[in-house]
């Protein structure tokens, strides 16, 4: 548990620390990401940071939930407005791709916690799948996309987009920028799950 | 650079090493599980570790190896004698996540390579998707699939069973046994693949 801070100064502060944790976990490791060096990347003294976390592992969780609640308002706010499930995979998956590429840092830290803090990593992933699950349920109950398991849908194409993610994005080709997606890659992996998805043509 | 062993004892004693190593990794992580920890479980004296391996980093560079062309061949085997890329797709899926139901080491193992041999784990993936994008590109060039980018959909179909398998596998519900993928997702899963490589209806 970390103490919820009561001014917008201590918000800011926090947040702060936060964001200078991020960068250091994704660079260093969680080892090698000391208390030392979060708080001089955030420019607060020692002290300050105990009076926001207890330590370094319930900080390291704090990164993991901030980057997924952050994660998961860009990837509503790029499916609003979508007429139908098919249009709002397509905007789920821009805002996906979009958001690891302003926050690389996604990767190392996600990977990492399956040792540091799985139950994080956990919660990381079922808090995306349970509004996803939702809205497949009930594009296919309305016919709006096939007839699919819609638990099994959203954690598949979960990790389409982790994949590919990693594969374009992290580990971009040498003629490719490294922070975004190739159009083709992303028209490519919209036609896998068009093709997935919608309903049987008659 | 680890030294072949020249004798079918040495090769047994390497062997059994890596497999001590495997498990410590999955177990403690990288970085608790010490080379006395792996003797220990392989039986073996601190100064044969040596002969074989220059130390920790290599031997888990080793067994990230030995896993990955254990999973390939077990893919392998499972596609092999299928008539069409559609079946092969379901005996590589069946055999992959048979694998991991025999080796959930895999997950840990795989993950936490990202800081402890990113080469490693970079090289585990392209080995994968090299045979796969090949058999793609052959399948969709003939038209038993549709015409996918072959490339993409590899990886992206990679990412489906390793989301799937982390979910049904790894995290399994506590009603459901842990080490296998339960019949009905198994089939979910091969009908979004089904419809997203199979050409279009006419």
């Amino acid at each position: 548990m970390s103490a919820a801070p009561r001014t917008k100064r201590g918000e800011a502060t926090r947040a702060k620390i936060i964001a200078s944790a991020q960068e250091a976990f994704a660079q260093y490791g969680f080892h090698e990401a000391s208390i030392v060096k979060i708080t001089e990347g955030a420019g607060v003294a020692m002290g300050t940071f105990y009076l926001y976390f207890p330590g370094k592992l319930e900080l390291f969780r704090e990164v993991v939930f901030d980057l997924n609640r952050r994660l998961r308002h860009a990837m509503s706010r790029g499916s609003a407005g979508a007429t139908n499930r098919l249009d709002a995979e397509r905007g789920g998956f821009r805002a996906y791709f979009d958001f690891l590429a302003r926050h690389p840092e996604v990767y190392p830290i996600i990977r990492e916690a399956w040792f540091v803090a799985p139950d994080a990593l956990r919660l990381h992933y079922e808090r995306i799948a349970t509004g996803y699950v939702k809205a497949l349920r009930d594009a296919s109950a309305s016919g709006e996309i096939a007839d699919v398991d819609p638990e099994v849908a959203a954690w598949a194409l979960m990790g389409v987009g982790e994949m590919l993610g990693m594969r374009y994005q992290a580990w971009p080709d040498p003629d490719r920028a490294s922070d975004a997606i190739p159009d083709d890659v992303f028209e490519a992996c919209m036609q896998l799950v068009t093709n997935a998805l919608q309903p049987v043509r008659s």
